[in-house]
């Protein structure tokens, strides 16, 4: 089965502390590297990981509070300095464009590569990157700024069908990707062998899907509707509710509770507001709502199943 | 004798390590705390080491290459958000100025506190920073875009008259000021006590002069004649001399060149190049020059002595 794994590079809210660095994740998706929001000292943490960040080719950024964005022109002037040629894309609010650029052009950086940008159109469900085995489509969010979410999503795979069938059957290797695709096979004597006696099926394609920043909102469930992972902000517990709704972030029993009205397979929290020293307090808090959740930690990897 | 210390945050050059953080160092007169460039990460350093950022009411920019001023943002923000309301001084280029405040308007971000600017003026010698214990001036520094150093200086505290020195001569409370700045002492009588016998002396006046980044530049020797410490940038050891020039920065022997001619009490070389896994060659190259040269470590704290 290809790769479908996460790994987590800073899961602290605004304020970083001492062993919580702001958000950052890096995605696996078949070797497609990608990197979601990208906080202060992500390039740090990439090599503090021995994450390899030149075969990172896109970028996506939620938001432009500094928590999510600010590491991103210290990785893309090492990517320069240690002498990247490929084009980099970001996926991110308009106005970082003008940011950049506007620092690149005080420092007098001319860069040994394109950065080509995709601002966000703030379009909910936007098909914003695709290639053969992935798409990304945007999840609108509900913060204090324009904030967009990701839903990364595994294109299905073709059937498998295997030699013995073919030779069994005798079947032309002009008609193979049809019943791959899901056609029958009609044999010279009219014989009609059903699709299903012929293939076997992939798994379900797997999705991820990143919240983050937002408060709690139903009109996301539609979108992350059974996905494999959800990633939800869960800033504050529960008795700070009110601090949530003021600063238009959620709490543990919220994200479990749009976990629960989304029915994913797995919730993992994060997004820790910097009062909390221990977390397991979030995770059992969230838990009494949605069983299967999880805590995102940095360093950690998570696969991905279907 | 008051506080004069040096600590490091960060001593890397442009791309950091695993295991060293971009440029980065808090200096300490008198309970005065200034930090000068503030790299990437410098607000996660400054928790690691245990030290109190709301204190820092100067910080001192040298240039707008990412690796000295990509942390402000991220520092300045985390102080909003931990309640600070006093004034902040920024020296910097004055670039750094729409830098800072465009990245505010789009995070929507009203600061609690007020940004006071000093945006350089480019000026060799330029007085910056004045209080009644400490001076500071810019060192303009040789890079490929424009950057100062800094100089700071303790000034000359008044001399010690003791108790028994006042009442031996019967000194009115009037006059004790004028002889702690060296006048001498007329009795009643007529004869006059010299000042050399009445007072004791303070320490003289110490310095710390920052020149980072900059090429072998013997301009600068003027203006740091005979400091009690000097950071001075060694980027490459002298094999890579040819580097060091194309790209404005120094070799360890050139750093040690400059403390020599410019007879300082002590250099600390840093801004190491990511090649250098072991900087012990580069400490026995500049010693080998100049002999009372230390380098730059993070987290360690230097005492600035007379």
């Amino acid at each position: 089965m290809q790769n479908f794994e996460l790994t987590i590079l800073g899961c602290s809210s605004a304020t970083p502390t001492s062993t919580r660095n702001p958000s950052a994740q890096l995605l696996n998706i078949a070797e497609r590297f990608f990197l979601i929001d990208c906080g202060e000292a992500t390039q740090i943490q990439l090599r503090k990981f021995k994450l390899k960040f030149q075969k990172i080719n896109h970028i996506f950024i939620s938001h432009l509070h500094g928590d999510h964005y600010l590491g991103l022109l210290g990785l893309v002037s090492s990517m320069h300095l240690l002498g990247r040629t490929v084009d980099l894309h970001i996926y991110c609010p308009p106005e970082l464009v003008e940011i950049i650029e506007m620092q690149f052009k005080h420092s007098h950086t001319q860069l040994r590569f394109n950065i080509v940008y995709h601002p966000h159109r703030y379009i909910n469900n936007d098909l914003i990157f695709e290639d053969k085995k992935v798409e990304v489509r945007t999840i609108l969010l509900n913060h204090r700024i324009p904030c967009c979410g990701f839903l990364f999503t595994e294109k299905p795979l073709l059937a498998n069908i295997s030699k013995e069938v073919i030779k069994k059957y005798q079947i032309p290797v002009e008609q193979i990707m049809a019943i791959k695709s899901g056609a029958d096979f009609i044999m010279d004597d009219g014989t009609v062998v059903p699709n299903q006696e012929m293939v076997s099926h992939h798994h379900q394609p797997r999705s991820y899907a990143y919240c983050s920043d937002t408060c709690y909102d139903e009109n996301i469930v539609a979108s992350i509707k059974g996905v494999n992972l959800l990633y939800h902000e869960a800033t504050f517990m529960h008795d700070m509710l009110e601090r949530a709704k003021e600063t238009y972030h959620s709490t543990t029993l919220q994200a479990a509770a749009i976990a629960q009205k989304a029915e994913v397979h797995q919730l993992m929290i994060g997004h820790y507001s910097a009062r909390y020293k221990n977390l397991q307090p979030l995770l059992a808090e969230a838990q009494s709502v949605f069983k299967n959740t999880i805590l995102a930690m940095e360093g950690e990897t998570v696969k991905i199943v279907s």
